[in-house]
């Protein structure tokens, strides 16, 4: 457990396991600063993939492709004649070059098109690959829909195990076991005959206290038993499996690289446990791990195409359209979900991009409404129908809602990253099999004896939605009924009933449990997704100040707010939209999402009419959270992990420039750079071991200072190995050039080295006095790794974007050591 | 009309007469190269805007402001004290800096935030500045969803007084006039007592060959009027107001300055002559010109805030969720409005404008419908609600549709550019006027006779969408009614009747007269939007295709392709459907939007059930009209008029170098570079007037060629005007320097002039050897004026944007300078 790899993203070292390719002998470069990537709270030992390596490890070879032609678009090859291998390649953990990749497909779409021209086989070519984003987009829908249904059925019925069984068949579950039953009335549903629960297998008796409490034992044990289940296979098969994945996937959508984090076995573990995660009535959802599952399926069919295969840049497109099928199977909202990826996940979206996510959202969700999990042939996982519409004056309390969404929002964030932090750097971190036990047993204990938190959260979610109708059965929609004033399909507000103050009891107490238990689930070593709970949260709160306003306006339709539109006889008040607003709130305080949320809560009741309500709780629930903290809970478990994710939102909006940031700084010994002819092979192979940075600047003369050209380490490294194997002549004396033509050499002066090809001519530089505003912007916007600094026209330094995101931090009041890479 | 000012977009001259704030005295500068610009296919005559000086240069004076304080930002201002007016800002039909213009809305920001510290009324300046921008978008939504409601309004009324007038009161409309009636049923809806047409008011009569001659020749007489006044209008008044608008709003947005397109006398001579021409009969929509209305809107209300108002870079921001505003009222659709504006009008659209965009579309929604012009309470244009769902094998004939729709587009464009270049290069652009009441009648004289043609073409596409119900009366729901089959809502598949046998020769022969006629229609110089007469011709050629399918299914259900879903009795094929497909489609073919026109469409309809027909269709016809030709209407048109607008989604495919492009050629002269502090006033002066450049890079020395930065033309003329009237002992000889400190002087010489602070010390650069693809791409996302060209560390060379537009232009065949700005 104690052992920690080097892992830098921007200096990297070369000794890293994930690096297998070029085995060159570069060795004395431990130097760096140590690091330590961490995975959704937990510390994440980098060791343990050695207990899953010939799969893990494929694929992480399988990522790591290799470059066709040198790094530096349109530049002559004319070192030798096939590519070095490994050239253009990136190691585990670094940042991708985002200019660089997009060159090397415009580079590769070139060629296609100039062959195609040749032959008909070449131009079935061109066409073949200009149709394969389509196709690899259906088959991602496909695979993301089915694996959707098939969580959904699953858990389903493992839900449903943990009261008992079907006697008809162990495999059905509780709703399909008494589908064919005779009672066939809903108020009789839970007393069909084929449905035992565990008492009644095993006493024969479903009344009275012992089998009671034989049931509650039982739900618990089955409880214990699936979270044990899971979180042993997080920890075994793969530990990137565990948290909702939205953090990560951010992180590798904005450029950076972890092998295996999309890989098979993240999916074909995530997906079991997921079930089981859900089934184990913890606190968590299905969705945010559902969006990691549909980009597992995504990267992994991108091994299909050679175009995506070979580009990180345009992987990246594909990682995005995959997480809108994501949240649109979790959903059932397509155009939510392609907002949800635009809005929260991805970095580079192109609208060639916006379309294609369209396609896979809709494929995915309609893939997932021909499995019919829900066996209600609605693609949405909520269908909500409100037959009433809202007055002006019930803005208040949603507007009330929407402070609460925030307020809520803020706390959980701040609870849930403070105990992440407790997790992190005290022994608490060091047993989470013993944790996830832990507040399994705790939730199971609590939630049994109230109805509302045994079943589960989202068939919580779906009653708390529901408008009641004249023969719902259940206890919130038990009113002292009316039927005189009844006008065909709707029903006026009426005096709540015992049923209804006795739900509302439980509620109040679900509520409470919900919240607190929240904050320690999330970030446990299993799947787990945020929404659903956030969902309930509000739900609950919005159906108990629904329920309120109701029976405030049923009892007082005289005062002079309730007059005109409250009357008595009047359906006034839907309790029901009062939880879909409290749950849009709440989704809306922790995660910050804006039109995705409302766009997905819209396309769960289909109605124009109800956005109104929604935009006013969302918009409250946003200003209010983001006054109390400005972090987003992914944002904040960005943070928290110290990812080298640079935030595409917040404006940075400090005075500082360039030359505050760069490297070196003024104490700091000089640039280390290389000249363009007159430094030897062993000059340049001392300057690559005594260093640690992943690239060097190459000066005309280091009098001059005047810039060249960039050349990666990596690069520079596997270069130099290969011409001292394959090139005559190749000695530690020889002249390394990186111009067109080799300088003129002494005479019986061994053959120089041209390494041209590897040298970027055109690496981005600013002066030392732009502004860093500008600087980020532009590492932003165009995706960079490394920024030159020139001051009139001379090299001066050298800005990474891990000198931008710590400079950042620093502008922030956070110390950019402890933040960062940590 | 001959006259010809020069505009040019990079290296404008001085003597603009669009430019009045700074008087200096600049003169030997019209050697540029001629320009002319054109607003929507018609050579605009600049000499126009003469005869509406007062109002028209108001605004636009208006929008030119003052810069508040030097235009680099972070640069300490120490050459006096009050910030030179005319300093940091932009001459007409130039381009915005967006890195600039950022940076000095950050820095406003700054000051805000640091000064709210200091006391509670900047703390509430703080706190308003923040939410002004929401306060802009409730403003905007308001505005434009009145005025949308007010076009509707006016605009049905007109188009019925061209068939009669309402004895009750004249501003009755048909449907208004008729509403108390006794005949309520809506076969007898045109018999209304109350309702004249021309022929009963004047001869007394409504039958027969002379009251049916009186009334054609009313029809086609206010048709003719109501055209000759928009014309004479827009003539007159606003030139800019004439077209649809959003090729000019995508320029504009995308950074480019036109003064006046968006103010005050647009707006109202664009709103009242958007009436006319609609209620003229022509074939033109009111959807496009409603985004620029809405823009203009959102312009002139942008004046209220000195955030927005002083600031290019916010105020396209703001422009941008205008757009969305139009949209949204345009069709009711406020998700696809948002869509529509991200997808294609907009260029810099950051995810806070996102969700601002979503909120003014919403209240320019809900205002509308308040305001409830169609009478029915509904959001939506086009309210349609289908009782079947579709059948899989369907999708031949809807990607059939999506072919005609792919087709009809490219042929549209091809021919539209064709008759408006023509238009532009003959004599036939010398009477716009003559052209219009051309058009319009011929246009009359044809529709009158016709049905489908005669009513207004919303109306026609609200009859093809329409699924036909049992009691509907149209000509085109004639089926032989069998009511014993008959169950519920749902209506077998049935026999045609004579009447849509009828019906169905009237739509060909408006099908083809609406795709003549369209071409000639699109570019005239009156308000004209596309949407409506394309989705015309595919929902006629949709309701055709569905009208056949249905047949062949009734008569043929024992086909293999038929049975099992067709069986007789089933009501299987929705013709309604296919007008609507093929209304998407047709649409998709000319504008070639994406995700926004699904959006848009399944907001019409509401049920995701409809998104994968719709989806088919739209993907096949962007592809088949892609294959033909790659631009869309809107760029088409940006193209014929040479606006410089940097297109965002094509993607730069070719193998030049920076290198290639920059200024100077090998050929010509070398750079024209100030030094940092070695010339005089005089040299500066001869310089800038021998040159026409924008602005000159400032080196070291002219040996070094060492880049210290970049100066602009404007700010040069102007620093130097004040400093000689103002600063005392400045002289032609005096030493301009832009260093820190004033270089050495002799004895007895002059004070020396230091202008550091206009000098941008951060000017980006690129080395020569830069693939374009690159250049292109950092123009794009940055939003660069200009960008210099080093090697080796020494100043070679500049390349500007317009540089860049023509070397697109040149690589793709087309020459460069009779394609831009001519």
């Amino acid at each position: 457990m104690g052992e920690r790899k080097e892992l830098n993203s921007e200096s990297d070292t070369m000794d890293n396991p994930g690096f297998r390719r070029g085995s060159f002998s570069s060795s004395n470069s431990s130097t760096s600063d140590e690091a330590l990537v961490e995975i959704s709270g937990t510390t994440l030992d980098f060791s343990m993939t050695d207990d899953v390596p010939p799969l893990d490890r494929d694929l992480g070879e399988f990522m790591s492709y290799n470059g066709e032609g040198a790094n530096v678009p349109n530049k002559m090859m004319d070192f030798l004649e096939e590519p070095i291998p490994g050239v253009g390649t990136y190691e585990d953990f670094n940042t991708i070059d985002w200019v660089r990749e997009k060159s090397r497909d415009r580079d590769r779409h070139r060629e296609i098109t100039n062959k195609s021209k040749e032959s008909t086989w070449a131009l079935i070519h061109r066409v073949s690959d200009a149709f394969s984003g389509w196709l690899l987009m259906l088959l991602i829908g496909l695979l993301a829909g089915s694996l959707a249904g098939l969580i959904d059925i699953s858990a389903h019925w493992m839900t449903d195990l943990k009261e008992g069984v079907c006697l008809r068949g162990f495999w059905f579950n509780h709703e399909h076991c008494c589908w064919n039953s005779k009672q066939v009335t809903f108020e009789d549903r839970d007393k069909c005959l084929e449905w035992n629960s565990w008492s009644e297998l095993i006493i024969s008796k479903s009344e009275g206290a012992f089998a009671y409490i034989l049931n509650y034992f039982m739900y618990v044990l089955w409880a214990l038993l699936f979270a044990l289940l899971a979180v042993s296979l997080v920890r075994v098969f793969a530990p990137y499996a565990c948290g909702s994945g939205i953090p990560e996937i951010k992180t590798i959508l904005s450029g950076f690289i972890i092998r295996g984090y999309l890989g098979k076995w993240t999916l074909i573990i995530k997906t079991i446990t997921l079930v089981l995660a859900v089934s184990s009535g913890l606190s968590l959802g299905k969705e945010g791990p559902l969006v990691h599952v549909a980009c597992c399926c995504g990267n992994i069919l991108c091994h299909c195409f050679t175009k995506y295969r070979k580009n990180e840049a345009k992987r990246r497109e594909v990682l995005s359209a995959a997480a809108a099928a994501g949240v649109s199977v979790a959903f059932g909202a397509p155009i939510g979900g392609v907002l949800f990826s635009l809005e929260e996940v991805s970095y580079y979206f192109p609208l060639k991009t916006l379309w294609r996510s369209f396609f896979a959202a809709l494929v995915a969700a309609f893939t997932l409404r021909s499995i019919n999990p829900f066996g209600n042939s609605r693609l949405v996982l909520f269908y909500v129908e409100f037959h009433t519409p809202w007055h002006l004056l019930e803005l208040v309390p949603f507007v009330l809602l929407g402070i609460f969404g925030g307020l809520w929002g803020a706390f959980f964030i701040r609870g849930n990253i403070a105990w992440c932090r407790k997790r992190k750097n005290t022994q608490l971190g060091k047993y989470p099999v013993l944790e996830v036990l832990i507040v399994t047993a705790i939730t199971g204990i609590l939630a049994f004896p109230n109805e509302y938190t045994r079943m589960s959260t989202s068939e919580l979610i779906s009653e708390l939605f529901n408008d009641c109708g004249l023969l719902d059965s259940s206890k919130l929609c038990d009113y002292v009924s009316n039927f005189n004033t009844t006008k065909g399909d709707q029903l006026p507000d009426r005096a709540a009933g015992a049923g209804v103050y006795t739900a509302m009891w439980q509620l109040s107490l679900a509520l409470v449990m919900k919240i607190l238990i929240t904050i320690f689930t999330f970030g446990m070593k299993v799947p787990s997704g945020l929404f659903i709970p956030s969902m309930a949260v509000g739900a609950i709160a919005g159906r108990l100040l629904g329920v309120g306003v109701e029976q405030l306006a049923f009892y007082h339709h005289d005062w002079p707010i309730f007059r005109g539109w409250c009357s008595p006889g009047a359906d006034c008040i839907t309790p029901g939209l009062y939880a879909m607003v409290g749950a849009a709130a709440c989704l809306g305080g922790v995660t910050r999402m804006t039109v995705s949320l409302v766009v997905i809560m819209f396309e769960l009741t289909g109605g124009l009419e109800y956005i109104v309500p929604l935009m006013a709780a969302a918009m409250t629930s946003k200003w209010v959270a983001d006054a109390i903290g400005r972090e987003g809970i992914y944002d904040a478990h960005i943070r928290l992990n110290g990812y080298p994710f640079l935030e595409a939102k917040e404006e940075f909006t400090h005075k500082t420039l360039a030359m505050d940031v760069m490297r070196p700084r003024r104490s700091d010994p000089t640039l280390m750079v290389l000249t363009q002819d007159s430094m030897t092979v062993e000059d340049v192979e001392t300057l690559i071991s005594e260093t640690t940075y992943s690239g060097y600047p190459v000066v005309v003369s280091r009098e001059s200072q005047r810039l060249v050209g960039f050349v990666l380490r990596r690069d520079l490294i596997i270069s130099i190995e290969n011409a001292r194997k394959k090139q005559d002549g190749i000695v530690s004396t020889s002249i390394i050039h990186f111009t067109d033509h080799s300088p003129p050499l002494p005479p019986h002066a061994p053959p120089s080295l041209k390494l041209r090809n590897i040298l970027d001519l055109s690496p981005f530089t600013v002066t030392d006095q732009t502004p860093m505003e500008i600087v980020v912007d532009i590492f932003r916007k165009l995706g960079l790794r490394q920024c030159l600094v020139t001051h009139n026209g001379r090299l001066l330094g050298i800005i990474t974007k891990k000198d931008v995101l710590k400079h950042i931090a620093q502008m922030a009041n956070q110390d950019p050591d402890s933040i960062l890479f940590n």
